[in-house]
């Protein structure tokens, strides 16, 4: 949680004049997102969620992002839709910063989880990648299997700083996911960081998907591999396959999962859990003096790895 | 800016089940204010501030600061009005912090400070004067003159490493002012701690007062000793005596300057300077390794403290 850049009222005024919103009537920096700087804004003529993009977003991903969020919305699925300035461009920038508007969402999201929630997350991810068929841009999953390697490497020795035996416990896993990850699942563009704190919902109604800045073209049932990791463990890392299975069976209604698509989850659950275990442990072992951040434990992942290692086969995830 | 506290949404939705504001449609931690961790709540009724206190606000404080807004709004001072659970209570408690919620102001804090502002400014101070004349609890000003010598005490020697002699400088400016300080001017309930980013503006139009958790009892012209440090000096800290004469016409249009009032002003003016000196040396010299604030430089509020020392009479002020 963090805003990065100060703007002044003065200064989101004369920003606001580009748009057809009416004049600014209040303000809020948001306690929200790691990346970027965000500010709930409240204009005559509605309220909008606006971004600045901090230095981890590259300039020229946005694009992409904010055509795909445009391309999603106008195909029904709940995310921010971008607002367009009166010249036509959702892409602008305020405080030296690339900044865009988008339109702001009702609902909360959940620290509770229930199986029901993971019925509509199925179902939402499935009409999201249906919807992203005809997509296109494109751009590439940095951290799927062919990053992993880089942040191995840049980890090193030091992983054992947060377990012993870490660092070869990565090498090994990094070398079988290589010689196991699949080569030819369907693929289309996939979310990629679909955690609860980017789902709202309105009790049992999912209400949004937000947060497409990881956004990226890869395996969809890849997205299915992060939600497994990301809503079926419990607070004590107990994985609960009844979720799971909700899940899957939710997002299979709404888009079929082909036979090879299905044998494959185990091994992305394992890179997607691998995927959060090493971004996580880079942070850990690279904190910044004086962060607005705080980095989350990496030993969650590295518990959910082994978790989906040690697994047989789909039973674990529900599946018969 | 700062969200100390992270309140899940399904406590929020409990919380909120007490007052009859509908239910919860969007929650947001929001970046403003040291002291507390505060969100922004949309209701199916409306828009709403939640504030908990941490621990540097006193709880036993909190009925004189919700009682004072109550009283002022009632009393149409553009202040947030704390809103009553169905029993009652503003008062209650989330995430075992005690915690209210209040209205929802529009409007935008200033970074640029034109003349018209401080007339707006000028009439809704003592307006909130006027309004607060009746409001039976009280609290002392913790802050003041009584407050300071513990404060310096506190930074000792150590005032030195902000600048040579200042440890000298500082007890010699605390036994004048000891000496000088005003013994009977006219008293009341003042917000003490009014900076442009507690004042919400709609261009010229002052919309709002907020962040009463310095509010207390004491001389009524204090508070315009606070604004004239706060709101007359420009960015690179030169003195502006127009905003200065168009801030205390304004005031004494809505409520008349005793002679007195008018004599103290430097004296004030040196003393409010000193408070805010003081607590932000005492938090410079006592920083908190991996806190979400970061401490301003005391040497702005040194430099205005020198200012007002060396202002022979209140025609530095605009005043004739």
């Amino acid at each position: 949680m963090a805003v990065y850049t100060d703007v002044g009222s003065e200064e989101l005024g004369r920003f606001l004049d580009a748009y057809d919103v009416g004049r600014l009537v209040s303000a809020k920096g948001i306690a929200e997102g790691v990346e970027n700087s965000n500010f709930l804004v409240i204009t005559e003529q509605g309220t909008f969620i606006l971004t600045l993009y901090e230095k981890r977003v590259d300039p020229a991903d946005l694009p992409f992002f904010l055509g795909l969020m445009r391309y999603l919305a106008d195909r029904g699925v709940p995310c921010p839709t971008p607002i367009a300035a009166r010249d036509g461009q959702t892409l602008r920038t305020l405080c030296e910063r690339p900044a865009a508007m988008v339109s702001f969402l009702t609902g909360v999201w959940l620290r509770r989880i229930e199986p029901n929630h993971l019925a509509a997350l199925g179902e939402a991810l499935a009409a999201m990648h249906e919807a992203g068929q005809g997509f296109a841009l494109t751009r590439p999953n940095d951290l799927s299997i062919r990053g992993w390697r880089r942040l191995v490497t840049a980890c090193g020795a030091r992983a054992d700083e947060v377990e012993a035996g870490l660092a070869s416990e990565l090498a090994t896993e990094l070398a079988a996911l290589e010689a196991a990850w699949p080569r030819d699942l369907p693929r289309g563009v996939i979310h990629a960081d679909l955690f609860p704190d980017n789902v709202f919902f309105d009790r049992e109604r999912l209400t949004g998907l937000i947060d497409f800045y990881f956004a990226c073209n890869d395996f969809l049932a890849y997205d299915l591999a992060v939600c497994l990791n990301a809503w079926c463990f419990e607070r004590d890392l107990a994985f609960n396959a009844t979720k799971a299975r909700v899940l899957l069976a939710a997002y299979a209604r709404r888009r079929a999962l082909s036979p090879g698509e299905i044998a494959a989850l185990p091994v992305l659950a394992r890179g997607a859990a691998l995927r959060f275990l090493l971004t996580r442990l880079f942070d850990w072992l690279n904190q910044v003096q004086g962060a607005l951040v705080t980095p989350k434990d990496p030993r969650e992942y590295l518990h959910k790895l082994r978790f989906h290692r040690a697994v047989r086969d789909v039973g674990a995830y529900g599946l018969p």
